[in-house]
């Protein structure tokens, strides 16, 4: 017997998914022979650092809502690739457009009620609409952080980062997670002591 | 301002995860040279895996503890590897002890609150001892077989397996989500004819 028609997309997606896991990022393995890491289990590890430090959100959080946001964020580089965190802001533009096509056409891969509660969820994490979207890309941003200072500096050292981006990029934790926000600036400022950041 | 206990604890916690990204499964990743899956993307799959086939659970399940269980039940081959399922019994058992251990070293860096929520979630799902665990245990199950069936018949054809194994291994999605079951069965059918399970 062959399977439903709702069945054979949604295997079709799951299938689909395996390429996540061909998509390179800027951070290293220190523990796997200092290889890139990929955006499948990168996607896997901040969902479970969600899991951990959602009691330092201010505003309480959906945390089911937060896991499911950044299980799904990343795989819309399928198509459209990893974009390093402080690419210039010209390329940034060109990746959104390319992300929201990939949205469409991997999300789309679904039966049609699923296709549109994933692609909402995409949404909501990219426009950080919600109290929910915002934690999430917070976590998002803050486990590149502590991978950094565990890899003597990691992907900011090597493409000679500056310590007021990190901050930027970082700020507006102040709101949302006070006590995680005061962690980021301590680290901040101890990569800039130990030469990872640039002082500028 | 150095982070508190708390922080401390957790920060440890999410540091020592990057190891599961060098533990080594025995399915392939055809689209990244046929390399090993580590359990870090795995973990992430099946997560995305439970998404989208939760509503073929007959009793309705609560996605949000699937989703944490899914994510979780892996950390543990950090200290005890990966076993292949079809092992034999004897290495089975001595596998189990060695992951009870792991559990406790692992999940016990966090604060005790989050060790105890962690560590009961892993036995619920280890002990498959609620509608929960044994939805999240059959989506563990189910994937690599979508995945062996797209890279003819990869880890069984490898290995060897037998029909009757695969076919008990899954049984229990029978009155748990009769539709899977029924699409397992024809897989296993088609994987039989195609020679890449023996038919014993």
């Amino acid at each position: 017997m062959s399977p439903s028609y709702d069945l054979q997309q949604q295997l079709s997606f799951i299938t689909e998914l395996d390429k996540l896991k061909a998509v390179k990022r800027k951070a290293l393995i220190k523990c796997d022979d200092n290889r890139y890491e990929n955006s499948a289990e990168h996607s896997w590890h901040i969902a479970m650092a969600a899991q951990v430090l959602h009691p330092y959100a201010e505003e309480p959080v959906n945390l089911a809502r937060v896991t499911q946001m950044l299980l799904i964020h990343d795989i819309v580089e399928i198509d459209a690739g990893d974009t390093f965190a402080f690419a210039e802001e010209a390329g940034l533009a060109a990746q959104e457009a390319k992300e929201e096509a990939a949205a469409n056409r991997i999300f789309g891969l679904l039966p049609k009620q699923q296709f549109g509660y994933l692609k909402s969820l995409f949404r909501e994490f990219e426009e950080c609409s919600s109290a929910d979207g915002r934690f999430a890309k917070a976590i998002d941003r803050i486990l590149p952080l502590i991978q950094n200072m565990q890899n003597d500096g990691g992907s900011w050292a090597q493409h000679k980062v500056k310590r007021s981006a990190v901050l930027a990029r970082n700020q507006y934790l102040e709101g949302l997670a006070p006590a995680l926000w005061e962690f980021v600036q301590s680290q901040i400022d101890q990569a800039t002591e130990n030469g990872w950041l640039l002082n500028e």
